[in-house]
């Protein structure tokens, strides 16, 4: 048995949660703030048997990978108070750190 | 020394931490949502040598353990619009999960 | 690679994070409460190479550790009904609980 500790973006939360759950995985998450990752962080915990380690890393790595999006930054136009034009820019977004730590035992009750 | 890590119902958590404390076991709980246990969950962090694990399982075991109670269900009276009947109905309440992991170092400070 | 989860007090949390983050350490914080610690506690998370736990360790025993404070105690003045004195007391204030766990496997995404 392994426990797998993930800290993952707020935003990749909901999907990488749904994604674990519909594969049968039990996912407990916890509430996290500051940390490495700018905005919030979510700790999401999974306790598996070691065959399904690698399972669960890469659905986490699929559903919260580091990538960059496409925001918009108001930007105000030159000599034109208070008018902003809108620009595309690049964004870095999602992201996670994975500890995979061995379990002594498991109980459940 | 061991880490037990278990999470566990909302509701079990009170009189499962009181139990623990005063059996001089010092617990941290940390806020948990979602996860495999229907409703708020709680992951309970106690760290004990490891003779004490059994004790520390059978504590949390005993104050957590899934069980059916007996809840009461409003039910609306067939052809009495807003007149509701109320039946006890059986749900399943409690569960917990618990994993114990090897601590290679513990300090105080 | 090691995992340290450090249990601290609320109000040393800042200051421990911002040396362990000058340090170039990454620092996951998780929501606490109750536990052996009056007052609030924080969960921090810290993964580094084991050469490095002993310098991590270093920073939270020095940022946390228990120590007395000097703090003022209001106290009712004998026979002036809502007339209070200020006295110096002596409280406790910090400590911290340190567990470093082994890290199976670390994965970045
Ligand atoms: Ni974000
Ligand atoms: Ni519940
Ligand atoms: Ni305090």
């Amino acid at each position: 048995m392994k426990l797998i500790i993930a800290i993952i973006h707020d935003e990749d939360a909901p999907n990488s949660i749904e994604k674990l759950t519909n594969q049968g995985y039990r996912v407990t998450k916890l509430a996290s703030t500051g940390g490495f990752l700018r905005g919030g962080n979510t700790t999401l915990m999974v306790g598996v048997e070691k065959e399904k380690v690698d399972a669960v890393i890469a659905i986490i790595k699929d559903t919260c990978k580091s990538r960059k999006e496409i925001a918009s930054a108001p930007t105000p136009m030159m000599g034109n108070a208070g008018i902003f034009i809108t620009y595309p820019i690049e964004v870095q977004v999602g992201g996670a750190t994975i500890f995979v730590v061995d379990v002594d035992r498991f109980e459940r009750a």
